[in-house]
């Protein structure tokens, strides 16, 4: 079943072929017979005895990669000189660089931007910093940070390990919205140092993108550093997905005809992500949640040790269900799975109300196998690229920066997060609204725009832009 | 006389003309009666009555361009409808931006450079952090660290405002050597502090730039992350001049036919830079040097607070000469200041033995003027670039940099500086040689590379590179 497999993977292969030995057609044979899809193939170097080849070829994973190579390590006559995966050649000398916006052509455009001339740009920052935001980079650079203690579901890898996660959000800082943005990976999982060094480093950046750090420690950081500083601090993992999800239930309620303060939502893993998305929910007026962690119900007759577990009972659960997920479940409008994969059976979605509407966005295994759940649910939205619904912060992040850095806000805000969920689930017309279109692809071009309006319009509204629109207007 | 002005600055004037009351010609003839040169005009628009243009004007300083705007504005029929500088236009929105390398185009791409399949390139770093150095930006990426305490002439100006000085030298590390370099502007003047947030966020970069420290702070900080990281650590203030400054005198002391070992060298302005020209004198052979700073001639009889006058004073001044420069500079056959306008006078160089060698490196003033300067001494060097022998640490960095990178040194030791030294001093042939060209146009193409392959001759010989040289000739 296609949930058992890897996503995929290429593979280029150098191979010699002596040619009194063997020919080419055997070795395509060989490749297809162990399964591999041959993609391309490039002659490199031919002899009169030998030709060299770059074939790429498809396969399903790692293992199934190591049996394509045995297999033609096993052939007469076939040398295989290298293997090169095609995901790691992407990567090598990393995948952002740095470059200039104009040339320096000459000494003229040396002392304009070097020394001497540079000095009257430092000295007009110098007498008013906040021009810092017009005259250098700070007007449009994110930093990407992490202590590389939560990465995808790979958990604590440490920093170095970290990089290219970051490189690739910056990839699409860029490519999506336009971001400069630049991966800051900490060689530290102190709470207290990592807020002295993103505070101490803010001086170069017009926003602060926190990235894989591991719950709780990430609550405090990000509470910290918004108090502290004058710049967005945005926790993606937490407000990325919460902002999405609230984006696809806004449109998956509109399908059932729902409301969102009748729903009964049940989230199961109550971490950062758990938490945000649970926030957002109350904000945007739903006012049934109950959440699920490993211990069961959270409910506020029980004291948890766990502060963020004792916030969250405080202010979830009116009805003061207890138990576990069976409890929980029975007649829930919406399940919320950020937890791992088999936590949703299909006897759980059969207790469910009627129209199930249910986010399993487990990576890289859903709460319940998509394929075994369809018969049972109205809507289903994974994590996943390969099945429709794709709940996926790149919806999100690129266009929230690039509104909160035009309008030069002081933070992301709640109303500017449910500006940017609305927003989203505007791009699905009423006409295109289907139980297998609740959110756009992250290619649709038309997302970063409406997310980064939408957010500059709640900044203003709620007072924390500091540039009007007809600042930006002209110059952007 | 050139050096009381300033090197000049360009304005854009939007001017409209309201042609029934003037003539385009004399706004021009205001302009040329205030001294300012036409550089460029563009028409904007025309209607009936009125014709707005752009006129690019070069001036020489701030107050040059408010008299010639203040002619315009007096003039009847002309409105000055805007002013801008093109230094600082610029400088708008930052000088550097953040680049893929690849395009995300499709959702192949996508999970390639980002979730899912970049979860096996970050596995492999985890397993061997090593790796990062292939595998991600860290290849290739400096840190421009500075705390804003001593930009340029300007001094303790905060970090906002060292920005722009950051930037641009970023553009120049890309321009001259390919290096991508970012600015890291740090909100903190506490010794202790740079050193923890430096070590933290290492991991993303192979090498860190250390620039605009103030002394001593500076020595402390780079004498610690040297000892504690294992990518390279140079602090461009002290090492880049260091290494310009002796590329510099070799080419003098060949021209005039002494030795090294024989000269007499006077520095004056024993700080950051002056500590480090006179360690790579003395590394490169000088014997004889005799210190100066505001209390006079540095001598190891003396008790100094400052530990780093004492170090000095230990290791100099073999002869124990006393006094001040007026005692220092007799017989004495190199100048070199870093200190003020005004320092070395005529009748000082008078005092100097045959061929007098001067440095004078003050900056925007030098310690002599070279105009008066000229009769008397046989080699002069500046920090201007308006005079010929421009001392310029764009001739270093770049190149010393590359070579780290490449041969992915731990550090960049003495042996790396004088080999940088070496090559930079090469550039300029036996034919070429000539008072007036001791050292390079900064715009020279072959400078970088020179001094890369000589830093990496020089890493691997003294065993601090980790990558042999074929590995990186197949690869860059």
């Amino acid at each position: 079943m296609a949930l058992q497999r890897g996503t995929g993977m290429s593979l280029i292969l150098r191979l010699e072929l002596d040619q009194s030995v063997a020919a080419f057609g055997q070795l395509t044979r060989a490749i297809g017979d162990a399964g591999g899809d041959i993609v391309a193939v490039d002659v490199i170097r031919v002899t009169k005895n030998t030709a060299t080849r770059d074939v790429t070829v498809q396969a399903f994973d790692r293992d199934h990669a190591d049996q394509i190579v045995q297999a033609l390590t096993d052939l007469p006559g076939v040398h295989v000189v290298n293997v090169s995966d095609r995901t790691f050649l992407m990567h090598l000398g990393g995948k952002i660089s740095i470059h200039p916006k104009i040339p320096v052509k000459n000494r003229d455009d040396l002392s304009r931007v070097y020394t001497p001339d540079v000095a009257r740009v430092c000295t007009a920052i110098q007498e008013d910093p906040s021009k810092a935001f017009q005259l250098t980079i700070k007007r449009n650079m994110v930093a990407i940070v992490s202590d590389g203690t939560a990465v995808l579901g790979l958990g604590d890898i440490g920093p170095e390990a970290a990089i290219p996660v970051m490189e690739g959000k910056a990839m699409l800082f860029k490519q999506f919205a336009d971001v400069d943005a630049f991966p800051i990976c900490l060689d530290t999982k102190d709470t207290d140092e990592i807020v002295r060094i993103v505070k101490a480093i803010a001086p170069t950046f017009g926003g602060i993108n926190l990235e894989d750090i591991s719950s709780p420690r990430c609550f405090e950081i990000e509470d910290r550093l918004r108090a502290e500083l004058d710049i967005p601090v945005f926790h993606d993992d937490q407000h990325g997905t919460a902002v999405v999800l609230l984006a696809g239930l806004l449109n998956a309620v509109k399908l059932v005809g729902k409301k969102l303060e009748d729903l009964r939502v049940v989230v199961v893993g109550i971490g950062a992500a758990g938490v945000a998305c649970t926030k957002i929910l109350l904000s945007a007026g739903v006012k049934n949640v109950i959440g699920v962690d490993r211990h069961g119900v959270l409910v506020r007759s029980e004291h948890y040790e766990n502060p963020i577990w004792s916030w969250y009972a405080d202010h979830t659960n009116p009805e003061l269900v207890h138990g576990g997920l069976d409890e929980a479940i029975s007649q829930a409008d919406v399940f919320i799975g950020l937890s791992g994969p088999g936590v949703l059976t299909i006897d759980h979605v059969k207790k469910m109300a009627k129209d199930p509407i249910v986010f399993a966005m487990a990576n890289p295994f859903p709460e319940i196998d998509p394929e075994e759940a369809e018969p049972y649910v109205r809507v289903l939205a994974t994590g996943r690229s390969d099945y429709p619904n794709q709940i996926n912060n790149v919806l999100c992040f690129p266009g929230i920066f690039r509104g909160a850095l035009d309008c030069r806000a002081s933070v992301i805000n709640e109303e500017m997060k449910l500006a940017a969920a609305r927003a989203i689930a505007s791009i699905v017309t009423d006409d295109e609204l289907h139980e297998q279109y609740i959110v756009p692809s992250v290619f649709n071009k038309k997302i970063s725009r409406a997310v980064s309006l939408a957010v500059i319009d709640a900044a203003i509204a709620t007072g924390v832009a500091r540039r009007e629109r007809s600042d930006y207007a002209q110059s952007n």
